[in-house]
Formats: structure tokens, sequence, C-alpha cells
């Protein structure tokens, strides 16, 4: 039972700490080139989005299997 | 039990770890964008709140997580 | 039994670790190029998603392997 | 018990690093703009209280974690 | 049977983890060589294709060995 | 009891390395931004105080929980 | 019979983290080097297909020695 | 009892390393600076003993702890 | 006998990551050079097969002895 | 008994470590520095000997420890 | 008996892991020297076998010494 | 009496690994910068003296805790 | 006996993978500064050969402490 | 007797890295300075002694407490 909540512990934290640091690469570069350019800003920030919700896709996955070894 | 405090110790300080950096990447930039083109200063800040939300989504999982254990 | 969640969390969140900084490199590249040249966004976003694809390609089967590690 | 204190002591120490390394980057970029621009020097320090207190958000969420698992 | 299960993880995330530097280096490259040189998009992700395909050989027998562990 | 001396070192030690760099780093930046405008001194200085304590506010609570888990 | 799993997972999955760092290195430099000069494609991408063949020999022993301690 | 030796040791031997490293970045910078604008040499000096009594507030902490732990 | 397999997996895998990341340095650096003088091929390629030859003296005697270790 | 001998060498070989690195910082910038404007040599000097002297508060105190550690 | 495998891996590999790096250092230094001054070809390659011949000493011993544990 | 032998190779070999680099920096700081102002060698060689010494001052105290160690 | 043998695996590599660091910066810096003035190449080959005497001098001593602990 | 084995080899292994980074910084530096100044070969190289000797005397110290451990 408590190995369960280790392993949660493990999938969650790591997943958080990748996907902060690719986050924080994807957006500091879109903030940067706004500042830039200013006239891009909606097409920065949709391809932000679309970056950070693809960089997301695998840490979700991580969360969701934590939650499973946490509430069985 | 106590393995579990171990646990979530683990969730939220990893988690912690990675988002203070992300977060540091995205408004050390910002700051040093505003310096640059003041003029700009509401778009690049709204640009960091998203982002600081976007990346704090999987941290705050993972204090989630934490609550979990600690308190069950 | 236990183990096998160790398992899971090791595979789930190490290949989420990988698949956001390697997803973070081309994203923010992508959108540097963008800001430098938007008259290809199209082009270069079409590449972006090849390559997140072609980068989760390994990591989607570590998830695959710890649903299949939790589930059995 | 005593396996509470060490998780308190994971939880707190390296919330406490990544809080200290992030609000780094922060405040020494908002002092290198202030010194580049000083008529700037109310946004910019405005933007780093806002940063500062949202790189805080998680890392206080472990040290209220910290106090929980002592105090029990 | 536990070890396996840990056996197969470190194999495929390790693995996961590697692709992923290594796909992100190759696709982040080809995206900056687009938007400087757009008249070779086709040659340059001809070549891109070929890499991953290159670079993914051994994970891809890295996802192999797990599978065999996990379903033996 | 000698567990949660442990705790208290790790706690602090931790702690007192990450405020170190944190402080550091913003130090090192008001000396080197004296150094190119001295007139703008006082602001700097003052920014680095507001920085020094917001950086020491974490790490104090691990302090905190040191000195209790000594002296329980 | 579950050390030979580890093994395998060992010697499978390092030597696929070393080879994608070594063709990453090698055949992100080729699409750059064929973005600056395109008439020396041919070249360049025979060198490449040389260099990942010479870089992947030792890996493929690795590869080779996990099926065997996984099969037997 | 011994275990606490190892709790001292741990508590000074890492806010030494801590302190070092970031008392090197803020004097190394002093003397760089002060080599560049000899006639700033009181100021960067005093900011020098501001920064350097900031930065080893907590590392003193981990001292009397380590203290505390030794002799009691 | 099993620790003989973790034996030799350590020693080919080890050696499987120092030849291709020795590997890629050498053939990164020839192809650029190629693509800088590319009358010098010959000379480069071959200077290339010298050097890929020595970099894997050593590594393929891991091999040999993971061989010995995993056959015996 | 012999654990306290094992701290005393984590103490004082971790505080030599630190502090080793802060000196070397802080004396080949000064000697960079020297050589640059030998006119300020006196000055220069005179700083260095400060900063090492304050970078030394630390792990003096670890050797402190380390003797009071071997011969109680 | 095994401890002595694992010792002769432990030697030859990370022998192996070091003679690769500092063979790649000085052999990709070597054919950018002789892309920059084709001429000096004979010179460059004749240190480049001196240089290797002089690296692979203590990785040869290494090697030797893995040998004597493996047939003993 | 083992622990004992342990304790004091840690102290003396983390030592020589902090002095080794520590007078590295230095020394070849100090090569650089005769080189360039032949005219300062008696200078920069006196402060190279002084910092070497400086340096080796905690790493000496690992020394002779060392050989209190090996001796009593 | 076993012990004896990881101990001399652990004191050859790592002196070996020391040296070849060492070496490789000694020798790769000799062939560039060769292949920009050919003419001193007398005396920076000799150079080369008391700097790697001299770097060698200790890993020397760890090769001769191994063949003690292999044939005793 | 067998820890006495590790702990000279832990002693000796460590101290020749340190020396080797520690000369090979040094010496490259040196070589690097020759082949700018030829006419400063005098000077320089005697410097270059002076410092190896500076470096080496810490890890000749871990050299003789390893003998110590061994023979006694």
């Amino acid at each position: 039972m408590s190995l369960d909540s280790i392993a949660a512990a493990i999938a969650v934290s790591i997943a958080a700490l990748g996907a902060s640091i690719g986050n924080g690469m994807v957006i500091s570069k879109t903030i940067e080139s706004i500042a830039r350019q200013p006239e891009l800003e909606g097409k920065l920030r949709m391809t932000m989005f679309l970056g950070v919700g693809l960089i997301e896709a695998i840490p979700i996955m991580a969360v969701v299997i934590a939650f499973i070894l946490v509430f069985r």
C-alpha cells in the first residue's frame, strides 16, 4: 500500500519537473519573440498553446497513473 | 503511514523545484523584455500569467496528491 | 504487486521527463523561427507536428507499458 | 514518527533550494534591468513582486506540508 | 516476476529519454534550417526522417526487450 | 531521536546551500550594476535588500523547522 | 533469472541512450551542413550513414548481449 | 550519539560549500568591478560586506545547529 | 551466475555510451569540415576512420570481456 | 566511535572542496585584474585577503567541528 | 568469484568511457586542424597518433587488470 | 578501525580534488596573465604563491585529520 | 579477497578516466597550437611530453596500487 | 583488511582524478601561451613546473596515505 504512495509521488513529481522545464523553455521563448515582434502575438501565442498541450500529453499520463495508484 | 509522509514530501518538493525553475525562466525573461520594450508591458505580463498558469498545472496536481497522502 | 507500481512510476515519469525536454527543444525553436520568418508559419508548424509525433513514439510505448503494469 | 521528520526536512529544504534559485533568477534580472533603464523601476519592481509571489506559491505548499508533518 | 517489471521500466524509460533528446536535437536543427532556407525543405525533411529512423533503431530494441520482459 | 538530528541537518544545510546561491546571484549582479551606474546605488541596494528578504523567506522556514526538530 | 532481466535492461537502455546522443550529434550536424551547402548533400549524407554505422557498432553488441541474457 | 555527529557534519559542510560558492561569486565580482572603476572602491566594498553578511545568515544557523548537535 | 550478467551489462553499456559520445564528436566534426572544405573529403574521411578505430580499441575490449562473462 | 571519524571526514573534506572553489574564483579573478591594471595591485590584493577571510569563516567552523569529533 | 566479474566490468567500462572521451577530444581537434591547414596533415596526424598512444596508456592498464580478474 | 581508513581516504581525496581544481584555476590564470604582460611576472607569481597558500589552508587541515585517523 | 578486486578496479578505472581527460585537454590544445604555428612544433611537442608525464604521475601510482591489490 | 584496500583505492583514484584535471588546466594553458608568445617559453614553463608541483602537493599526500593503508 505504502509503496504505491511512493510510486505515485515519483510519477507525479518527476513528470512535474519535466513539464515545468519544457514549458519554461517554450513560454520564455514566446515572450522573447513577442517582445521582438509584437505584431505576431496572435500566431506565437497560438503555437505556444499548441506546444504546451503537446508537451503536457505525457506528464498528464503520469498524473493519471499517480491518481490510479493513490485511489485503488 | 510514515512512508506516505516521505511520498508526500518527495511529490511536493520536486514539484516545487521544477515549478520554481520553470517560473523563474518565464518571469525573468518577461522582466528583461519589459525593460527593452516598456510599451508592450500589458501583452507581456498577460502572456506571463498564462504561462505561469500552464506551468503550474502539473505541480498543482503533485500538491493535491501530497495533501491526499498526508490526510488520508 | 507494489514493485509493479514502482516500475510503472519509473517508466512513465522518466519518459515524461525525456519527452518534455525533447518537445521543449523542438517547439521553442519553432516559435523562434516563426518570429523570424512569419511567412513560413505553415511549413514550420507542420514539421513541428511531425517532430513531436516522432519524439513521442518511444515515450508512448513507456506509457503503454506503465498502464499494462498498473492494470494486470 | 522520525520518518515524518525526515519527510518534513526533505519537503522544506528542496522547496527552499528551488525557490531560492527561481527567485535569484528573477531578482538578479530585475536589478540588471533597473540599472539599464532606471525610469522603469516601478514597473519592473511590480512585476518582480508578482513573479516572486507566483514562484513561491508551490514552495509555500511544501512548507505547509512540512509543518503538518512536524506537528501532527 | 516483479523484478522483470522493474527491468522493463528501466529499459523503456531510459531508452525514451535518450531517443527524445537525440530526436529533439535533430528536429529542432531541421526546423532552424528550414527557417533559414525554406527552398531546401524537402531535402532537409527527408534527412530528418532518415535520421529519426536511425536514432530510434536502438531504442526500439529496448522497447521490444521491455515487452518481452512484461509478457513472458 | 537521532533521525530528528539528521532531518534537521538536511533541512538547514540544503536551505543554506540554496539561499547562498540565490543571494550570490542577486548580490553579485547588484555590485556589477553599481559599478556600471554608481548614481543608481540607492535604488539598486534597496531592490537588493528586498530581493534577499524575499529569497530568504523559504529558507528561514527550513531553519525554523530544523530548530523545532532539534529542541523538541 | 530476474537479475538477468535487470542486466539486459541496463545493457540495452544505456546503450540506447549513448547511441541516441551520438547519432543526434552527427545527424543534426549533417542537416545543418546540408542547409549551408545543399550541393554537397550526397557526400554529407554518405558520411552520415558511415558515421551512424560506426557509432552503432558497440551499442548493437549491447543489444545482442541483452537478447542473449533475455532468452537463455 | 554517533548519528548526531553525522548530522552535524552534514549541516556544517554543505552550509560551508554553499556559503563558499555564494561568497566567491560576490567577492570575485567585487574585485572585477574595483579593477574597472577604482574610484568606486568604497561603495563596492561596503555592498560586498553587506552581501557577505546576508549570504552567511543561513549558513551561520547551520553552524549553530551543528554545535548544538555536537555538544548536547 | 547472475552477477556475471550484471557485470557484462555494465561493461558493454558504459563502453557503448563512451564510444558513442567519442565517435559522435569525431564524426560530427568530420561532417562539419567536409561541408567547409569539400575538396579535402578523402583526407578527412581517412582520418575519421583511423580515429574511430582508435577510439573503439578500448570499448571492443569491454565487449570481449562482456562476451566472456556471458558465455563461461 | 568510528562513525565520528566518518563525520569528521565528511565535514572537513566537503568544506575544503567548497573553500577551494570559492577561493579559486576570488584569487584567479584578482590575478586577472592585477594583470589588467597593475597600479591597483594594493587595493585588489587587500580586497582579496578580506574576501578569502570571509569565505573561510564557515569552512573553519567545519574544521573546528571535525577536530572536536576526532579528539573527544 | 562473481565480485571479480563486477570489478573487471567496472575497470574496463569506466576506462573505455575515459579513453573514448579523451580520444574524441584529440581526434576531433585533429580533423578540424587538418581542414584548416591541409598542408600540415602529416605533422598533425603524427601528433595525433602520439597523443592517442599516451592517452591509452592508463586505460590499457585497466584492460590488463580486467583480464587478470576475469581469467584467474 | 577499518571505518577510520575509509574516513581518512574520504577526507584526503575530496580535499585533494578541491585543492587541485582551485589551484588549477589560479595557476592557469597566472600563466595566461604572464603571457599577456610578461613585465608583471614578479607581482603575478607572488600573488599566485599567496593564493595557493590560502587555498591549501583548509585541505591541509583535511590531510592532518586523515593522518590522525590513520595513525591513532 | 574479492573486495580487493573491487578496490583495484576502482583505483585503476577512475585514474584512467582522470588521466584521459587531462591528457585529452593537453594534447588537443597542442594539436590546435601546432596547426596555428607549425614552426613551433618542436617546442610545443616537448612541452606536451613533459605535461603528459606530469599528469600521469599520480594515475601511475593508482595503477601500481591496483597491481599490488590484485597480486598479493 | 579489505576495507583498507577500498579506502586506499578511493584515496588514490579521486586524488588522481583531481590532479589530472588541475594539471590539464595548467599545462594546456601553458601550451596555448607558448604558441602565442614563443619568446616567453622559459618563464612560462618554469611557472608551469611550479604550478604542477603546488597542485600535486595534496594528491601526493593521498598517495602516501594509500600506500600506508595498503602495506600496514
